[in-house]
């Protein structure tokens, strides 16, 4: 039968092809279908639900705004609960970091956020150029598009994408982690170059939608130490990344770097709600009022759950170390998986993993078996050829466990050939990668 | 005493200038601020409350799905709570209206689906021009930037702005509504205008941002009939407009006009919830899967206030025809005002309306004092110079008298200088326009 | 028999398929092909060979040089040729005329001129849009394409054609001469018009290759106004209409309008030498050294045969004089044709003038026939719809009478059917335009 | 006394700096300024004369053809002076050489046959991007300037450069030359690097304005085999390093590689005379009739002497073999001058050479000295850090040894001392890079 998906949605449409079911139910790790069937979770909205679906303690807190009648909706006016959502980034992420960063509450979502930055890197330097990095991913409006990636994705823009150019990522070229920021410092010492000198950089610390490519903190402080000799404005993307996703709150936290602008979306709101920020430099606020703007910049409802995550998972240490920790038994598990067949490699941090295929048809099986079974897993990478891991940060070590078992057995099935493989998968395969 | 909003939020912010309290609660056309003064709100979230504040309607059947746990994030996985809006748009909205449109939910703003219509239209013409309008807005992510008329917001892309020429609007180059199609139609029949044949035109049937310019329907038939001989999709931004802003559910209703694709956000979520919809002819839904996505394109409690709200409102012509109704009254009231004093105009269709002055600088200054008095207008027009009414669709008769009342006490206190304004403003002030 | 022209040269020769005839020598108004047929030419090289071919005074001065081995190729050195050069321009051209100009010395074609004049322009006002006009001609490079109006050409480009924008030529939107002012003046004064101030405007005073378009001297100067009121760069492509084509010197003189920027080329050179000049009022001198360049930029062979033409031509009024009433002779033939058949019309100034047929595919017949007849035309405006006559301003009196006369003869016989038109043309016509 | 130079040429104006006399005449290796002082010339019209200044034999024959009223200016009419250069193309370069190219006249320049060859590359495959070199030149206007290095002439376009992004030239990243080809050929395989494929790479073999940077026939080779592979065409811009300058004809031959498109310009013509070719494979030949044009390109009187000088010096191997036997011996005196000094190094091929300092101020006094002794050589490289010597072809070997004689006095003078050098830069210098 043919369903109004089929017929009246977009052809645009995606995960629903992936994951032919539909969805009515979740909470935590968990998703529920309209015929009561459970998956786990390891997407995690894409990174959006660090905290778990439907989490209750910020449900309570949502329930609690939506039933007083707290404003909804607000553009950039001031409310309560933005300014309870201020004090709390203040309090409890900012100053014991040390960080002083200004606030801009962009659209809510990712993409605009970095179109955000990014206008702002070339007004206040003056320059049009931005340098990416191979393997980006950054959004798909115009702006956000040019510093992204995904060939596919590039076209669609129907428009040559101008004024920035990738820069290859840590490990791009090989082993040598200089090899990258050596040719940044060649072009930008050369007048004659041709590349011209960028307004930002804009990175992510881990590329997700790349391949879960992971950047050491060698090459993060080299690249912030260009940056700054060369009047050169860093911003880091951590829209996937942030939040606690690597362990800490901010991603580069970890390589001691501090930012010239940090984009944040995702799971900043908490709740998977549409929410995004973006962090400044005092000596970079240079906007004059309403030069960005947008109509739901100011998404009450998520500020609040935005703000209660913070103080239930951000005051103490627990979240960061219970990341750290489920991220070594997910490193584990990858690692046995890897070292069981040729051509498979494991990459991650905190609890961002990647199991990478050089069979680069082997990820997509993996990812609808492991459907078929009941465990939701994404795919990323420029051919898609990485089975690539977000669960919850809330996910119970149980369900944790449970959810590295299925996949072990998924790839067993499709690697290995085991009788459980069904017949139309076996038959194609007899090696992995 | 410094507030975090003063010391944390970015210079950007704006709409807290005008009007500077901490709002708390809202219900229907009212704002509550912190202090418990209320403000009567005929701005509705620049048309992003057609139903009011915290509509109670909508307000249930929030609280209900999210205290089942309904899913809240689900990116473009089917939902049943996605089912059951693609249903009620159906066969409440198309079907009844005769438009055969595919949906697709891009991320939940409207400039992130106007970046989604223009991509769409170049990608299916392979053309790579824009036509926009004089005065128009469409958001401020780059590609919808290229269409959009301010120069300060233009400015501040950092780069120039490309593959958009601007044609005059109706009224634009005077009375002679067919002045503009005429130049329209020259230089796409002369070869060697110069003007690259568009992929599409993007247009407004009210310039709310511009300034509450209104397209007459003879306008918009030529501009559609242009299109459609010459093969240029016609995109019909109802971000603003729509969702029965001027009456009928559709803004070109009334024209009789089917465009090739129409961008709807703002009130389309119903409650304020961030959420947007592009509208497209079958035959343009050339999309690859994926092609274009965003992390919030599936915000779920979003779903459930748009269907109620179609359900609740869209059923039968009580919402067309009292928008129409008080639409007249509050045309009678700016019309008298303008009569009133020289140098002020009112024009306007629906609940959208502008009180437009010669003198540039009074628009602001009847916000300003409006405000003081509880009532939140808000200025458009490229030098600020209309004040603009949005009262929500679901303001009462009584709540827009006095609104209304209100709004000409500031204006006489201002133009005319009676006793009641305060002494700088009078000081400053010895005509109106 | 297959030539080396059919198997050796590339596809984009153009002209030689109209005129499929080997030329070899040529001398004034005439150009002999091998076989020693001679052609009167009213074409002169599309506006390059003002003085004839192998004009002999200049001829004398080439020789002269060459012989005595003067500098042939300098780039920028200072040479004894330039040097007379520049005293003539200045004593001759310039400070008779009250001009107060700098010299740039581009590289020697028009296109390149404009593109500095275009690039300086964008420097020295710190804008990137330039407004050109609809049916304008600056040349290929793809900073001269952007401001010229042929599709096909455009569409060569092979990469959008981006910061110029059209407007209204005179007369391009109806008789009404302020129409095209009033639209650019109005997006001037309008901030959210959507069109950015742009650096310069550039214009032909007649657009020869878009019709023989000819601007009057009230649009001229309104248009002078209106930039210079706003501060844009007023810059006159005087390639093809400049060097006395329209009578006087410059072709703006008439209107009484003083250009921020000329550009020359064509017969600049005198003898149909590569050749190009930029003059700038001395304000926007603003280059640092070398910034633009070009190997040919000091073509010395050329600076002598432009010396001796400014010299030996422009020292009295005798050519403009002669201009003007060998123009009139012109004008009064053409009027004559026009008035003999439905839907031609003739339009020109000083001895530039077109002939335009409603029935676009006539003026290419007549430019065959002419062919086969002797006489060299070429057409031109955007469907190729104009004959455009370019003598050489040294025609004499009979050759000028001779070449109307076969013209003339032809277009009676492509218009009228007469017995002389051969069978296949005949055929196919019954009207004319 | 103020000249008519200072007070009425344009501040671009550059060599006329760099070398204060005003010349007159010339002869070959020598040119003579007006006060009758000869200068050896080591810089031969930056490449333009490689036949030496009004070559004899060149000089008999354009005198011949001016005398006999030959063509003068034909744009692309068919003449017999285009003819019989087609011939002497067709029998004596491509031929031998078993070359098959369609042969385009764009118009007179390098950087107008850069932009149609760029244009062609675009209209073939349908890509936009270019993928030029680090240090490359290809000239000032927009198109060719998106694909020059030098960042002070990029900055002078007044808009952002698109469409060309610059790849690392041999050598660039150190001394593995499969490190510039390991990278475009990840970049290329990988479909979310964020490089989109490009049209073409365009190449010199030699980059003379970015320091005399020499490519080795292995990175040609594997430059060649990425492009064919890849299906992207190979553009060499031999403006500069063909006609001889490196020894064989085409400065790509010694590396056994045929480009898909060919730019040849300055010594094309022979005499000086401003002249430009593209040479194209027959398969890519897909221009329309007019598609690119100009008003210089048929130039009969280069066309000409670029036939004699065919017929002249490369019917046989005379000129490559003394081109080379004379290279050596440039290329001992500079090794031998760079073993004398620290900082110091010598490069180049055929008759192009550079001898580079540390300390880059000490080229433009070594230029500057020179020219004080009545030698001409110019700088090059990013920084002008490089003498760059470029004597004309047919220098004699006495005038040869003369000049490299008097290049080493001054250089000695400059970075030992010597008591030769004048005051005050001997003040100046202590060591020398």
């Amino acid at each position: 039968m043919t369903t109004v998906f089929e017929t009246l949605e977009s052809n645009v449409r995606s995960y629903c092809r992936a994951w032919p079911t539909v969805f009515d139910t979740a909470r935590g790790a968990w998703l529920r279908d309209e015929s009561g069937r459970e998956y786990l979770d390891f997407f995690a909205g894409a990174g959006a639900l660090n905290y778990g679906h439907n989490n209750p303690v910020l449900k309570s807190a949502l329930l609690e705004h939506l039933s007083r009648d707290g404003i909804t909706h607000a553009l950039d006016m001031s409310t309560t609960a933005k300014r309870d959502l201020l004090v709390a980034l203040r309090d409890i992420v900012l100053v014991p970091r040390g960080l002083d960063y200004k606030v801009q509450f962009p659209g809510p979502t990712g993409a605009n956020a970095v179109e955000a930055a990014l206008k702002l890197a070339r007004k206040v330097t003056g320059r049009t150029a931005i340098w990416n990095f191979t393997n980006s991913f950054h959004g798909v409006s115009l702006g956000a598009l040019a510093v992204t990636g995904n060939a596919a994705k590039r076209a669609a823009a129907g428009v040559p994408l101008a004024h920035a150019v990738p820069m290859p990522y840590d490990g791009y070229l090989g082993d040598d982690p200089a090899a990258g920021p050596a040719w940044m410092r060649r072009v930008l010492d050369d007048s004659a170059s041709g590349l011209d000198k960028p307004a930002a950089v804009i990175v992510e610390t881990v590329q997700g939608e790349g391949g879960v490519n992971v950047a050491s903190g060698q090459w993060l402080r080299a690249l912030a130490e260009l940056c700054s000799a060369r009047g050169i404005l860093l911003i880091v993307d951590d829209v996937q990344m942030g939040c606690g996703r690597t362990g800490p709150f901010f991603s580069f936290e970890t390589a001691g770097i501090t930012p010239d602008i940090v984009v944040l979306s995702k799971s900043i709101g908490g709740y998977g709600l549409p929410m995004a920020l973006v962090l400044l430099r005092p000596e970079w606020d240079q906007w004059a009022p309403g030069e960005h703007n947008g109509t739901f910049r100011g998404n009450n409802p998520a500020f609040v759950t935005a703000r209660v995550a913070l103080e239930h998972y951000w005051t103490g240490d627990g979240l960061t170390a219970s990341t750290l920790a489920l991220g070594e038994r997910v490193r584990d598990a990858l690692d046995e998986l890897a070292a069981r067949y040729p051509g498979v490699s494991a990459r991650g941090r905190g609890l961002v993993h990647g199991l990478a295929f050089a069979d680069v048809s082997v990820a997509g099986k993996v990812s609808r078996l492991a459907f078929e079974r009941g465990l939701l897993v994404e795919t990323s990478g420029p051919d898609d050829e990485v089975v690539k891991l977000l669960p919850p940060l809330t996910v119970t070590p149980d369900e944790l466990g449970y959810g590295l078992t299925l996949l072990a057995e998924v790839v067993d099935e499709i690697c290995a050939g085991s009788p459980a493989v069904t017949g139309t998968v076996r038959a194609r395969f007899t090696g992995c990668g």
